[in-house]
């Protein structure tokens, strides 16, 4: 009896929809958090899973739009891209970025960004530590170091060193970034902390059981703050040894606080 | 924290997606409903309410229906009819009764069914009630009354009268009957209950503040089983006359209890 009562606590006729879209869908973790946040926050809504296949997508996401109680939409991979053309305004990371991940209903019409890397930003501002004037660099230029580069360019640093192993890679993400604020030092070099201040690791070295270090050092110096955008492991190689040296760390988690609340804000459900 | 951690367990990436698709949404109540019927099959799956605008209504099912985890769609007020070509089999009823009001995902692509009369008739079976020779009175030949006369003459009655104010909808709804089995007894007839076993209404007389009675008499036979499809209230003025002669009465929200519990095991999430 229990149970059944939560669930109709849970959703009625009342009750505004939101979605996750991607392929496969199964792994993703946003229905019970955003649901939970919504609730937190005192609203009647729901985030479900909607599982598309690559072949059906547009087709499918022309009549998803239409529902009339259907007030925003997340997108995960292999979308984040391709959902860009279904927002009528884009914010100016996803204009940058070329993605995005959240769509929210607007007056007019849908409007669409990216809250990958603005999750970062809102994670280091929760921690009291600004961008500004920072010597930045970022290891990763993939679609999450894409996004983080693009919303810390937006935080006005001194300067950004990209490290990816695919050269082309960062070079197209230099170019990104550029667009942004052309004043901004953006060079693209190895993966040292030699003269820097922040140090971001994008790329998927140390996720699960991957011991590697996504740089090659045994000491940081402590006054360095050292973010890891890996969620699993929460203690990554990188981190344990930032502990060890006595630096500020940010970790995945925190980044997916902070996206989670940037996008209920986002869709609307701002805390009063 | 309770409430969040019930909203966590209610949906996740696996959760299986069910919708009822109406316009208004907000007065329904199949989410809730449903929702907790599923859990208490022990399924993983919810049902969220789909407000589709008349002018979207092909466009949005056609997008909707390519959902790899939507499972099934419940449609009501003003959809039933309309939502006929979308299934690509139909059940016995639907077919007759020339509309649908739930869409399940088969092996063979969409099945379709209309079970606002099944669940008429699985409520008088489980008050060990056979429609099969029975002479039964029909008052009200619209969207319900249509459905349930279907219905119950699949259940072999020996005849059935069928009343409407409107004589064009009662004859259509001969018509349609009489496509079921042509050896039953099927006429138009006054709302009387002369040489009747079983008095059906169908019609919205006697619903909410409505203290009017759908036929006019003062006493019924207590060998007459009364059953009324009206929700709201639950002992409507037919059936507080019925009780008072002592007649066997069954009420529209024992239809309705019939009606989901048919419903959930059309979608596939049978009793074990």
């Amino acid at each position: 009896m229990g149970r059944n009562e939560d669930a109709m606590d849970l959703v009625s006729g009342r009750t505004r929809v939101f979605g996750i879209v991607g392929d496969p869908i199964e792994q993703v973790r946003s229905p019970e958090m955003f649901t939970a946040e919504f609730r937190r926050r005192g609203r009647d809504a729901v985030l479900v899973p909607i599982r598309v296949r690559p072949g059906d997508f547009e087709a499918c996401l022309s009549g998803l739009l239409k529902v009339a109680n259907l007030d925003g939409l997340i997108f995960t991979i292999p979308y984040k891209a391709r959902a860009l053309p279904l927002a009528d305004t884009l914010g100016p990371n996803a204009d940058i970025v070329g993605a995005i991940n959240a769509l929210a209903r607007a007056a007019s019409g849908w409007k669409g960004d990216i809250f990958d890397g603005l999750g970062c930003v809102e994670a280091f501002r929760r921690r009291g530590v600004s961008f500004a004037n920072k010597r930045v660099m970022l290891l990763g230029a993939g679609g999450a170091g894409s996004a983080i580069a693009v919303a810390v360019v937006f935080e006005h640093p001194k300067s950004l060193r990209i490290y990816d192993p695919d050269p082309a890679r960062a070079e197209a993400l230099m170019g990104k970034v550029n667009r942004v604020d052309a004043r901004i030092a953006v060079a693209i070099g190895d993966p040292t902390i030699a003269g820097i201040d922040v140090l971001l690791n994008a790329s998927p070295v140390g996720m699960l059981d991957d011991a590697r270090m996504p740089l090659e050092v045994e000491r940081l110096p402590r006054e360095l703050v050292v973010f890891d955008a890996v969620v699993t492991p929460e203690r990554t190689p990188l981190l344990a040894v930032a502990q060890t040296c006595g630096c500020m760390t940010i970790g995945g988690r925190e980044m997916m606080r902070g996206q989670i609340d940037a996008m209920v804000d986002f869709f609307g459900y701002r805390e009063t």
